[in-house]
């Protein structure tokens, strides 16, 4: 197989309800993308979109055909794949593939989404449809419960008590806007305090307004091409080295394993395994921190922390820019936003200009070169993790 | 790229409404192809899933997931294909790179519809969301009204008056009873004269009853695999020699080629192209009639017919088995029937059974050496083929 680099990012801001179609938000996104890697639209052989809500956001299903129309893409193949949360990501990772076999040398994929138009309790009730349709969702579980439980899991069975595990999730959230605030694409710009967030309403005991992300509308979209073709292109190529993806069934399937999540075990361990790499040379991580908990079972499950232990982490500043790990310089979930077919794509925009030195300087990582995006569909239901390093 | 083989096959039968989950259903499929196959659930490396209307019709999205562990594929990677009727079709085509790049060695490919279950009017609203939502749709436009359109524009191009026109599709339809008489798996088991087509109620006009599909229930289920894996297992590897795909925007914007779709007249010649053969190398196909017209112009978009011809080549028998094709010896979309993201799985079911022999005498193409397979995706929006051929 050959090696596949990212040439070409683009994204749009991510946002509360706009008025802009999926079509239109997404050719947003290709099109700086194409700018960017200097390609026209006849380069460009397939197209691989994640894009969850489409059908129930703006009736319009296969928008995959209809973007690439808008794009000038004309007729090219175009592939819609629906991994709930991880969407884009599983569409990342299958255009890696026809890339890295050789039928194509020239791609484009990302994700896109209208989910914060749908408004939160309709997109809240709709996306519930993407957890267990026979047991679970007919309980009343929506993904604020079920991070409510595994919340309260985490806390049992490491035994910390729960105010002591707020105060490490509220820090989470402290984190993620204050690096929100400084990315001009990010859904909420502001930055919020340790009090902020443990007087704000409560969603789902024990997860309070910050401790969740928002719904956002927001594309993303990336131009990956063969290695030949990415040395011509740009002097900065960065390189897909490492891909993994796994699912799980039912949360209530899993239950050896929770809080732990174990298809991103799995996910993360091949993908380390094919990029030859371990957690210690992670620079920057992009994770799935849908609410607080999640970002804390992430970063034990990607080998960032023990079990247990990277709240505590969090705390102490090893989860931030110039810690141990730079997790979500973006905002993460919480404060870029989650435009849900978007989102991993949006993860691999993040890294790939992170890896370039290109976001804005108070949320620069100095100097990374190797960087991991990790996406989270459903509960539990898809993992995938991709690892990318600078090409230079 | 390596070479990839289907080396195991399943299928429900194609019918009206009915209890099954679509988890329940695919399983089926996908026990019946495991048997075939030999193989051992821990065998199997990934999971590719053709998908449409899984959340409308039982509120399950991300079926994928769960139809994995449902079948003790614990923790594979299990992705969701949407394409609308291409779903199945694009599914195997992206499960056919993953072994060919050399990824995997063997994986399962498929699609599943619980269509029926929603009934038709419902369905009919529900599925013309997979046409373009700007235009076309808020005009009222549902799928017989994109297929009538088409069958007045055909008769117009080609100087055809519509009675005549009519009469040969309604010829398509009595062939395609005839043999879903014959199939233990069709939806319609029973034999239609031209009387009763030309007599049926008007749909849309000019389309009647038996110009149309019916929504089905069904699941179809593959497994692929490499040559090298091939070998051990079956001593009748049918191996998939060519692939095509593309994609087209609204149908108001394909003006200069309809009734011609051109997106097909491309994927069509990339697959021709991979393959090294020509259509009258194709002893048998399974073509995309999801309406009587459909049928017509897939058949000289495949390169069987002259444009214009096709028509009158049902009616000389040309179309059927022992003519110059066998179109259809299932009984296709109108009479084997149409569960949404499985149509293109189960049309690489009837080519494999085909070419190993394995079907029904009555519909049985003898010698079929070279099968062939054609899914239409919406409005035209994807267009997938598949080249099929005897390994032994």
């Amino acid at each position: 197989m050959r090696k596949v680099a990212v040439v070409g990012v683009g994204e749009t801001k991510f946002s509360g309800a706009q008025t802009k179609t999926g079509v239109e938000l997404f050719s947003e996104a290709a099109m700086d993308a194409l700018n960017e890697s200097q390609l026209k639209q006849t380069d460009v052989q397939a197209l691989f979109l994640g894009n969850v809500l489409g059908d129930f956001s703006e009736g319009q299903g296969s928008i995959q055909a209809f973007a690439a129309e808008n794009l000038g893409l004309h007729n090219i193949p175009a592939n819609r794949y629906e991994g709930a949360c991880a969407s884009g990501s599983i569409a990342v990772r299958d255009a890696f593939m026809w890339v890295a076999s050789g039928f194509y040398d020239i791609v484009l994929a990302g994700g896109v989404e209208r989910a914060a138009t749908m408004g939160t309790p309709l997109a809240t009730r709709t996306f519930a449809m993407f957890g267990d349709s026979r047991y679970e969702y007919p309980s009343g579980l929506t993904f604020p419960g079920v991070f409510g439980l595994l919340t309260h899991l985490y806390a049992a069975k490491h035994g910390i008590p729960l105010p002591k595990l707020k105060e490490q999730m509220a820090y989470t959230s402290v984190q993620s806007y204050h690096h929100g605030k400084s990315n001009a694409k990010a859904h909420f710009r502001k930055e919020v305090s340790m009090e902020d967030v443990l007087k704000a309403f409560m969603v789902c005991t024990p997860l309070q307004l910050h401790d969740c992300c928002p719904f956002s509308d927001g594309g993303a979209a990336l131009i990956l091409a063969s290695e030949e073709v990415a040395k011509k292109l740009t002097s900065k190529p960065v390189y897909i080295t490492g891909i993994g993806q796994a699912s799980n069934g039912p949360l209530s399937n899993q239950n050896d394993y929770l809080p732990r999540i174990r298809a991103r075990e799995l996910a993360v361990e091949q993908s380390y395994k094919m990029s030859g790499r371990k957690p210690e040379d992670i620079d920057v991580c992009e994770l799935h921190d849908c609410f607080s908990t999640a970002a804390i079972i992430a970063a034990e499950c990607l080998g960032f922390f023990e079990y247990g232990t990277a709240g505590e982490a969090w705390l102490k500043g090893e989860a931030d820019i110039g810690g141990k790990i730079a997790i979500n310089p973006s905002g993460g979930l919480k404060a870029k936003g989650h435009p849900i077919g978007a989102t991993g794509a949006g993860q691999v925009y993040e890294i790939a200009k992170q890896l370039r030195g290109e976001v804005e300087p108070e949320r620069q990582v100095e100097g990374a070169k190797i960087g991991m995006t990790d996406t989270l569909g459903g509960v539990g239901a898809t993992l995938c993790n991709l690892i990318l390093e600078r090409g230079w």
